[in-house]
């Protein structure tokens, strides 16, 4: 058995005026109970760092990028990765990426247990709208402030396991998972700030949005034999309410650690890592069992198009 | 409103030694049921003619053979198209398809208000082995007696909707459901014999067997915002036992309907195919969201490839 004790740090909520040395405070804390509990991998969420920002429509550039971080590891995050050095504890979170050419991604890395940064992932499926959306209870402008992730779906040996990433909305996508289950992955680490409510649908609340974050992370970590770690940002930002229920799943699909409150929070687990092998040698057998010859449109046609009505019977 | 009544009518054991003719008389039974509630469409499960042969392991290409169909309608199947035309009811059920150039597939056709077959599907994963295999409790042969499908995934407007069929493992795939979405599905038909007990792992029974079915099928209709109708052959099989659990799922992936037994059972719901679009227009509006610049392993590679050991942190 190939084990490793997975720690997922839900974060409460960060308001507009919280400094990240005040989050970076409260992820020391949750990483002194990870080394309590004997973790070897810790996964913060999606824009751990700060408030999340894309629900503010801004107009001035410099005040966008006042969210995003330049370096990482920079001032502010620097205790974190000498924690994972003196602790050997590994650790992944999300945060606003400013890179030197100028370019804004919605990111997030993976360390070893020496706090080097050994993976980095940038959000491809980017949800929301590039401008301000008057039909919405709130905005969700992730499209206005990031471009889509430019380094594909990628997985790395980690830990003696193959771990990949994916940030929030990417969860719903099964392209999402499969790029990672092409490439072998057996923990995908993922973190999310998802509103309690659809800005575009208030009939939609918690209840359903937690069945289908939970639904597409089952789903994903079931259909390629891979455990997932899901963690959220949660609790009520400036009035605005996040969505809870950080998760980690087993690759057969079962919820194996659940958080159980609205804020900063540890969940752990001891994952097999070899329980991935039973679903990969058999009916996820891939070379076996994938027929690519007719999975065409998938790569070659982008948005839908249903055959002509004319056709109908 | 664009609503149909659509009924799933799961189908209980059926042996080895049950006659064509004494099938047909229990799904016209089905048939007559739904008749009176309404039904615009009833879907019937795979293989709905006969017991599920490929548990049986055979040599004799001449005994396989007649487990197959030559003709559809054929002297048997006849009155299931004749009931169609004279109470106005589509139907879609699974058989084992013989062609006249001698090919073997495991089939579904759909069918509308006339009984007139308008859609043919012919299922691609199949799953199983191929030669007798003393590993498991029980053989599952489908690789053996069928060729996978050669038509695709295609959909068909009907009754007003675009529909598509997919049969049994298929659903297990997300490359089956995002095939149709890509082309606008609104309602997935598909029928399964599903072993209660996995017969490679014992300690697999029909709970974890249960939850993987609809996890799957959940997923793929929140995923494309499509209704699916899941239908099972049921009951125990000469001794082998078959999952039951027959559901209707709407597009935000919710059950809507469920069987209670094991037997032949009849259950429907009326569905508003317009409820597809919210989905369609917002989260999973694909022309918008997705980046199929990043999928290319999904089509380029079948197998699985882990990245090299020596990669490791």
């Amino acid at each position: 058995m190939r084990e490793l004790v997975i720690g997922a740090a839900q974060l409460g909520a960060i308001n507009k005026d919280d400094s990240r040395e005040s989050v970076v405070t409260r992820m020391l804390a949750l990483l002194d109970q990870a080394a309590l509990r004997g973790c070897d991998l810790v996964v913060f969420p999606e824009l751990a760092l700060t408030t999340f920002f894309p629900r503010w429509y801004m107009e001035d550039q410099a005040e966008v990028d006042t969210w995003f971080e330049r370096e990482m590891p920079g001032p502010a995050t620097q205790p974190l990765f000498d924690f994972c050095r003196e602790h050997g504890i590994a650790i992944s979170f999300g945060y606003a990426e400013l890179t030197p050419e100028g370019h804004h991604f919605n990111t997030s890395i993976l360390t070893d247990k020496t706090g080097r940064i050994v993976g980095k992932y940038r959000k491809i499926h980017l949800p929301g709208h590039v401008e301000f959306d008057t039909e919405r209870d709130f905005q969700h402008l992730e499209k206005r402030y990031f471009e889509p992730g430019d380094l594909g779906f990628g997985v790395w040996r980690n830990l003696g396991a193959v771990m990949g990433m994916c940030i929030c909305n990417d969860r719903r996508w099964p392209e999402t998972w499969r790029m990672m289950g092409l490439q072998g992955v057996e923990l995908v680490a993922l973190g999310y700030n998802t509103p309690s409510v659809n800005s575009q649908n208030r009939t939609e609340g918690e209840r359903e949005r937690l069945f289908h974050s939970e639904l597409s992370i089952q789903a994903g970590a079931y259909q390629n034999a891979t455990w997932a770690v899901a963690v959220a940002k949660a609790g009520v930002e400036d009035g605005f309410p996040l969505m809870a229920g950080s998760i980690i799943v087993d690759p057969n699909g079962f919820v194996v650690a659940r958080a159980e409150t609205n804020g900063d929070e540890l969940i752990s687990h001891r994952c097999d890592l070899d329980a991935c092998q039973f679903g990969k040698r058999t009916i996820f057998d891939f070379a076996r069992h994938r027929r690519i010859e007719h999975y065409g449109l998938i790569t070659s046609r982008t948005g839908a198009e249903a055959p002509p009505e004319h056709d109908d019977a």
